[in-house]
C-alpha cells in the first residue's frame, strides 16, 4: 500500500477518520508506525494528504487529515472494453485498472468468453471494491473506475456504448487489440483524443465477426507486439504503450 | 497454455514422447484432445511442431513430433536486471520474462531488498523452473530465460556484468527505470541495439548510490509514465514500450 485509501464513512467528525480494519493492521504492524508520525492517505474519490496519526492500537487507528491535494485529472481517459475474463484473473484487470488510473471498465460477453464467468460472485460491484481499493492504494491514485457489466456483445457496441461516452463533446478514439495485423500501437494512436477506449479480447482472441463489427464502428486494430499476453498483462502492455506515446514530443 | 513445453528427458525414441504429468492432464481434461489429434509443442531451448498424439489414459499421454519449425531469434536480445523482489512477485517476473522472450533474468541485491528474500527457495534454479516453463507454454516460446542470483550490488554491476554480455561485439543498450526523470523510453532507446540491459527496481525505488552507479556505467535513465508500479508490472510496462518503439517505422 503506497497510499491508504480512506472513504466518508471512515470520517469521525471534521478532518478525523477512524480505521478499524487491514488497513489499521497495516498501519500498525506493516508500516510500524506510531501517534504522531505521518502517513499519506487517499480519500476514495476525492484528494489526497499527508495525515497525521492520532492513535494507535490493536485493531484501530485514528488519524487526522487536513491540507488536502487534489488529485491531477488523468489525461487521456482511457476507458478499458475487455472480454469478460475468468475471475483470477478479472481480479488482476481491476487491479491494473485502477492502479493505472483507467476511468471505466466494461465487461463484454464475447464469443470465446465462458458463460460460466457470468455467474462469479466477482460480477457484483461489491466483490470488485476490494479489488479496485488495492489497484489505487498501489497506484497511489483516489478515484474509482466505473465498473459495468454487459452481457450482450452487439447490444453492448450499437446500443450503449455511444452513451457511454457522454462527457465528450467529440468521438473518442477506438482502438482494439488483435494479433493479426501490421498495425502497432504507434500507428492508430491519436495524441490530440481526450478520451480513447481501448478493448482487449478474450484468451483465444476475437472472432471475425467481433472485429468486423467493431471496425464498423470506428475501432482501428492494433498489435501489441510478437507475444502471446494473457489479457491482465494485455491491459498493461496497451496501457504502457499509450503512456509512452503521451510522453513522445509530438510531430514524431 | 498455448503451447505444451516438451523436452528431451520426455523422449522415448525417435520422435515419439511421453508425457505423465501436468502436461498430460491438461491435454486430457482441459483441452479434451484424444489420439489422432493434433497438439502444439515446444521442446525446450528447441523448436516447436505440430504433434500429433498417438496415445491417451489417465496420467500418460504419448505423442509424435516431426517436421519441426525454429523459433525465430528475439531481436533484440533483452537481458533484465531486477532488484530481488519477494518471493511472490519473483514467480511473476519469472512468468513474464519468460512469456516475453528475454534471454537472461540477474536478480540483484539493492539496498532496499529485503535480506530475507536471499533465503527464499525460490533462489535455486529448480524450483524457478516451473514458472519459467509456465511461462514459454503461455507465450509459444521455447528458450528457456538463463537466470542468475547476485548477492552483491556493486560487485554486479562492476565485475560480473562485462562479463555477461560477450555474446556481443559491442556495447549493448543499457537502461535504467527510475521515477524522478523526464527522460521517457522512446528518449533513451536506441533502435539499432542488438542487446538491451534493462534494470528494474526494487519497492520503493533505488537509492540515489545506486543510481548514481549505474549512470557511471552507461546506464540511461528512463520513466515508465506517471504512475506508482509493482515490479512485475513495470517489467511489462519496459518490454511492452520497447517492443513499440521496435515496431516503429525508423527516422521517427
Amino acid at each position: 500500500m503506497n497510499l491508504i485509501i480512506i472513504a466518508e464513512h471512515d470520517r469521525l467528525d471534521g478532518n478525523s477518520f477512524r480505521l478499524v480494519d487491514f488497513r489499521a493492521e497495516h498501519i500498525r504492524s506493516v508500516l510500524n508506525l506510531n501517534a504522531g508520525d505521518p502517513v499519506e492517505v487517499g480519500l476514495l474519490n476525492g484528494p489526497t494528504a499527508t495525515a497525521r496519526i492520532e492513535r494507535v492500537s490493536p485493531g484501530e487507528v485514528v488519524l487526522c487529515a487536513d491540507s488536502w491535494r487534489e488529485v491531477p485529472m488523468s489525461e487521456p481517459e482511457i476507458d478499458l472494453i475487455c472480454a469478460l475474463p475468468r475471475p483470477q484473473t478479472l481480479k488482476k484487470v481491476l487491479i491494473a485498472s485502477a492502479m493505472m488510473g483507467v476511468r471505466s471498465v466494461h465487461l463484454i460477453r464475447a464469443n470465446r468468453v465462458e458463460k460460466s464467468y457470468f455467474q462469479s460472485p466477482l460480477i457484483q460491484a461489491e466483490n470488485q471494491l476490494p479489488y479496485l481499493v488495492e489497484g489505487l492504494a498501489q497506484g497511489k491514485l483516489t478515484r474509482l473506475p466505473r465498473v459495468q457489466v454487459h452481457d450482450r456483445f452487439r447490444q453492448f457496441f450499437e446500443d450503449d456504448m455511444p452513451h457511454l461516452t457522454l462527457d465528450s463533446t467529440s468521438t473518442p478514439l477506438r482502438l482494439v487489440g488483435i494479433q493479426e495485423t501490421e498495425y502497432s500501437m504507434h500507428d492508430v494512436f491519436d495524441r490530440t483524443a481526450q478520451e480513447i477506449a481501448v478493448a482487449i479480447g478474450p484468451e483465444g482472441g476475437w472472432v471475425p465477426f467481433e472485429i468486423a463489427l467493431m471496425q464498423s464502428l470506428g475501432f482501428r486494430p492494433f498489435t501489441l507486439g510478437r507475444w502471446t499476453l494473457r489479457v491482465e498483462h494485455a491491459v498493461i502492455a496497451a496501457l504502457s504503450q499509450m503512456e509512452l506515446l503521451r510522453m513522445m514530443p509530438s510531430g514524431r
